[in-house]
């Protein structure tokens, strides 16, 4: 089925297009005309893939989200120990590398841009906090927690580094480059966690 | 000299429009013309205020830094013992009622634009970062911090919470509420410091 496969792929490279957008003109700037013209399409060509601007944003958002949920689901599926492979699944999230920031910055936008709005487009931004949780729950399947921790607040703290990390990787590349960020997630990791 | 007061009284109430018009326009559509509409002037009338676009975005943007400033300064100023001094000092810092949330929503898409756009305000974004480093060296005088802390590590660790909890506060405000952020960091700096 070429014509399909085709199909698909174009769609994602209309996606990637308007994540470009995105990044550097806001979601304010991201309109048809400009994500066409991106992407080397007509307007009626686009149009083919994706009927109305909502659709196609909901579709350059869900594949964000996608494309980490793929890189989790390889780590998670990998022969790691279990602390490892949460620390490395942590490290997925938080951007430090040119393609994750990219993600990040779009995801970010988009998150602030629906608050603003009003969720205009029917996703949920918790993705995150469901993945902490999953982490709590397999640390403790694994009986890797700390007795007497308080769970909520860990996990909200969790949380809370994540994203905080995830900001200044963004705002300050340079500084919170990847040791710095592994070396604050590990420590942490080590505190929740027996040896 | 009433002519003065009046002078800073305006500029202020015309920095406190800019936020509005950036709070739900985006600093995209931060424009002299939307801004002016917002505070009720005349463009001739706030060009005798602020000459540039630049010169207004810049006195908004240390205004809600001022602000957060002469609130800590007021807690540092208090007979509250050092523990509660800093706890009250970050929960100043988390946007957790309405004018701290908007300063906050105003402060990220200023920091966010200036990372796109390049510096253009030369103005630094590490206020919080600095804030923390006083905090360490404050806990060190007294004589409240644990022995044998990773330093730099739990630095990182406490501005991501904080920055993370403002994000979460921000875009989730029933579930991320005082209740959750004090209990939080609260938390966070019973680990840190000695009983």
């Amino acid at each position: 089925m070429p014509k399909i496969v085709d199909h698909d792929h174009q769609k994602k490279l209309i996606a990637e297009a308007t994540w470009r957008v995105i990044q550097f003109e806001g979601m304010e700037g991201a309109t048809v005309r400009k994500i066409a013209k991106e992407a080397g399409l007509s307007l009626g060509a686009l149009r083919h893939y994706f009927s109305t601007q909502n659709e196609l944003l909901v579709y350059a958002m869900n594949l964000v989200k996608d494309r980490v949920i793929a890189r989790i689901s390889k780590i998670a599926a990998s022969d790691l120990q279990p602390k490892e492979k949460v620390l490395n699944i942590i490290l997925e999230i938080i951007p430090i590398n040119e393609e994750t920031m990219a993600e990040m910055e779009v995801w970010f936008t988009f998150i602030f841009y629906s608050r603003k709005k009003g969720d205009v487009f029917g996703t949920d931004s918790d993705g995150i906090f469901l993945a902490i949780d999953n982490i709590f729950t397999f640390l403790e399947k694994h009986q890797l927690l700390r007795k007497n921790l308080h769970i909520d607040i860990e996990k909200e703290k969790l949380y809370a580094i994540i994203d905080g990390l995830a900001i200044h990787a963004m705002l300050e590349p340079s500084r919170v480059n990847y040791e710095l960020v592994s070396s604050v997630i590990s420590h942490h990791l080590n505190l929740i966690c027996i040896e």
